[in-house]
């Protein structure tokens, strides 16, 4: 447990220098934890281990969910309009100030070893290599991303996403009240959302993006709630400084919107638990209470387990699967670990 | 719905009016949801239905359990040392600047009327008044208070509780780590936690304060791992500046510690729910994975209900409950329902 700690006291060293230690080091440590992903469900359960005196590294390959929102207005302790990246900032400032050890990597695969798992991490952009970390738990908090409309130019779909086109109704639902609002959607089903929009605002567009078709049944009920559908494709979107007002199709007509909704479902990230056998619904992780999986040493946290998507929920989360883990191990040893005792 | 948040844009009046208003208007309204509690979890609970377009009133009896911690290390997002009362007041204006409506009072009894509750607040300390506010659905987030040692000063007690006299193992397990750490329970079992803060530290004295015996069994098990038992009456805490530094006992002996946790239990903030017939573990309710109790129009957040009493557990309860309760109503309804539409 000690070296990764120390290894750390050297945050003050040229990050490189910690890096490669921390990649040298790699093969002689058994970490009590392995968290992947540095959002807000891995951060929390960082900070949580950590108070709980286990060694703890996060492996967190950047870009979050939360990385994206620009506003976060339900977050209690928060002000309502607290970007998302702060608070993995604060985040990771408190899990660093805690000597927990952090590396930026990309999970290539984990192997169960019985005792513990072999987790393959992939570092480095211009000359990547892989070092093989060991732990003897594992927290899934790699999460999700959304999928967004595919344009020509995609960076007119990112000036936006995050800002007011949305991706979460249950979080910006009442940023869109009684506006003008656009719904993207990849299939009938996901344009389901619409619908619980309209408890927000009446003033709702489907846009098919001219991708897939839409059937008599699902046409009435739009009919019915007098909701708009366009299925032609979408040439880009308007606006600017980040405000969105609008798309332009691609005939060179234009649909005014004040806001709008991606629902095009989200890619999993979690491909390196592929190897081993774990129950899902859909694409979640099935957890009990305290957030442990089907595998008796894998927790999963936040978006990537069943249940709802919120920061505040994830953060819930982490602190949930840290605790379990900590009763878990405190039991395994039936001794206690001080840090008098771990340098005796 | 439209009576209570018109009520709340006169907050700028003064407060007395306002209240006057408040409760005049009482047997008027019918709260979509009336939240029991204006801490953590019930201040979250608020923020989410207000976001939900759903009326709501918050009755707070004053001082949460949070109001009391001066640091709370472990709620992400926050510095590690943001004190309790510092969530609060920044959810509860929060909560306001959502025009949720709040009133300092405390509940004296729920009725179930079928479709409504009927809640009974008292309100005023100087010539108390109850009035009757009505709701269909119900949020039980009044948590709980710790059972501190009574000594003849009792304001010496609280001079450090909420310092360095903690109240949560899991909290400030930490900050006790190789620390002169005190324990002080009411009961046998109420030991039981001294092997826990066993992990963070080897130097721990058990405080009975001379209420109950301890048996032979605990002895050994306290010799074994080189626990002192201190089985005096305690005269008093010693320490400045609110940082506790020991203990004197009645003999005029002192002790000296660091730090120190107190386990004597809880006092549950429920007893307006007793003539309703709900699920109970011990002293907590029963809820399912949203929060909902066996009763299907009440719910439980924080600390009231099964589970971890965690600040950042208690705000996704709240986001938990109200996302139901959402769900409950926008399906009941059927129908949108936008500030437009409510005005209509």
């Amino acid at each position: 447990m000690k070296t990764a700690d120390s290894a750390l006291e050297t945050t003050m060293r040229p990050p490189t220098q910690f890096k490669d230690q921390l990649l040298n080091q790699a093969d002689k440590e058994v970490y009590d934890v392995l968290v992947i992903g540095g959002g807000a469900a891995g951060l929390s359960a960082g900070i949580y281990l950590k108070r709980y005196l286990l060694s703890t590294l996060i492996v967190d390959k950047g870009k979050a969910r939360s990385h994206w929102m620009q506003e976060l207005h339900n977050y209690l302790g928060l002000p309502p309009n607290t970007p998302g990246r702060d608070v993995l900032k604060q985040g990771k400032s408190h899990y660093l100030a805690l000597e927990g050890v952090y590396l930026n990597g990309y999970v290539q695969t984990v192997i169960d070893e019985g005792e513990t798992f072999a987790v393959h991490v992939q570092t480095g952009r211009k000359s990547p290599s892989v070092a093989v970390f060991r732990s003897r738990y594992l927290v899934a908090a790699s999460g999700i991303i959304d999928h967004l409309p595919k344009l020509v130019d995609q960076q007119n779909v990112f000036d936006y996403a995050g800002y007011n086109l949305h991706v979460c109704l249950i979080c910006d639902g009442y940023e869109m009240r009684d506006k003008r609002a656009g719904v993207f959607g990849s299939s009938e089903s996901s344009f389901e959302v619409a619908f619980h929009l309209g408890w927000f605002t009446p003033n709702i567009t489907l846009f098919t993006n001219g991708e897939f078709e839409v059937g008599e049944a699902l046409r009435d009920r739009l009919t019915q709630k007098a909701y708009k559908l366009v299925e032609q494709p979408i040439a880009h979107f308007l606006g600017n400084n980040h405000q969105m007002t609008g798309v332009e199709l691609s005939d060179g007509s234009v649909v005014q919107l004040d806001a709008g909704l991606v629902s095009m479902g989200s890619k999993y990230h979690a491909d390196y638990l592929a190897d081993i056998e774990l129950e899902y619904k859909g694409g979640n992780l099935v957890t009990d209470s305290m957030n442990r999986t089907s595998h008796p040493r894998i927790f999963a946290v936040g978006d990537l387990k069943v249940g709802m998507n919120q920061v505040v929920i994830a953060s819930a989360d982490g602190a949930l699967a840290a605790t379990q883990i900590w009763r878990d191990i405190r039991q395994a040893e039936g001794t206690r670990r001080s840090p008098l005792m771990s340098t005796a």
